[in-house]
């Protein structure tokens, strides 16, 4: 029995790694006269990687990791006024407006009308939670939880506490990483809708032979979906 | 009636504003050519008050507001190794052993016993959960709950979910503002346990005469505050 879907925020609802990108973009830019883009990028993902541990996900933990990158990559000489551009682009990264994905609102409204509708989110808490109100999509969900990683204790808690434990819930995202194998692993099923660009951290191979995966090209196909599962699995 | 007693974190269970204390020294002597300590301790208090809005409470926001105002101070003139030197000082923080405060692990065990207990803080989602599984505490508290700011309507929702309302609640922590006032304006019990260190931007005026605020000089006290005050409001 299905009672419960959860949803996944960042590029699953909206936008959100093409603001990273730009981000990059830029941090390449400044850093034009020190190091190559390619080498740039690498070393900033590899602070990123090392960083996570400490800073956890969101706009902040990178900031500070393309700050940590520029004095390295140019052993002490970043000029300050590119560390300020930096810090400027980040705060532009936390007031940058929503864009909701194609069918984002549709599938949660069809959704909430018969299940319990949940969003399950990594990040910085204020800026996820100001995201949720600019989205216009708050008052749909019937629990929020802004949670530090996705494992699969994660989702039988937040399951647990907001719908019928995990075995009866869905969760609905684009990275298999975070979104779909840990929900598996939680006992419920995992929705993959990629999106076209995801962080190479969030990246994993689709649990293909697992009844309980599925995946789909975007999020009109979903009610759909859902619809066939619940017939599938009725009590 | 009074079911359910809610506890601060930062400096109300462990020490934390030390260590915000001591990385500000660090700031300050690295900077000490260009500017005076007290010039930069008020520039530093400015830029996180500026950026409270974009950052929330944490350690990530503070370390960007330390960059942001050595970037300022020195009118971009600030070598990469000052930047370098803070950003390592900011990831101590985030790696500081826990210290408890005294009496905070008797005061919970023992109205654990009686009563819901919880715990609700502010500040990075990542770095106060790892200070919750270090402090031991972790198991005695019905729920945990992170929040991006402490306000009445806050107050009202985390004591629904945990408890029986927040007008059968207590709130006890370090900080007027924080945590007595907006939960006594949700119609709950306020206890101010003061800490010898509170953040400039944390104070308050306390609100003498309202009958469900109360002050303590330390948590041995709160027991047999809580018992009196439910022997008050018994239903």
């Amino acid at each position: 029995m299905l009672t419960t879907i959860g949803f996944d925020a960042d590029d699953t609802l909206w936008q959100n790694e093409s603001f990273f990108r730009l981000t990059q973009e830029r941090f390449t830019t400044l850093l034009a006269d020190h190091a190559a883009p390619d080498h740039l990028q690498a070393r900033l993902l590899a602070a990123e990687r090392r960083n996570l541990g400490h800073y956890g996900f969101g706009v902040k933990g990178f900031t500070l990791s393309m700050i940590e990158t520029a004095v390295e990559v140019t052993e002490g000489r970043v000029p300050a006024r590119v560390i300020g551009e930096i810090l400027a682009a980040g705060r532009e990264m936390l007031e940058h407006p929503i864009h909701l994905l194609p069918h984002a609102r549709a599938a949660v409204t069809t959704l909430a009308a018969e299940y319990r509708v949940l969003l399950v989110t990594k990040g910085d808490l204020l800026d996820q939670e100001r995201k949720l109100a600019q989205s216009g999509l708050g008052d749909l969900f019937d629990g929020v939880e802004i949670v530090s990683n996705k494992t699969p204790e994660i989702y039988k808690l937040v399951f647990a506490r907001h719908g019928t434990g995990a075995d009866q819930g869905m969760m609905v995202g684009n990275s298999l990483k975070s979104d779909v194998l840990p929900m598996l692993a939680a006992g419920g099923w995992g929705v993959h809708v990629p999106h076209e660009m995801t962080w190479e951290l969030e990246a994993a191979d689709a649990p293909r032979g697992d009844g309980r995966f599925h995946d789909l090209t975007d999020l009109s196909q979903l009610p759909d979906l859902v619809g066939r599962v619940a017939a599938t699995h009725q009590t």
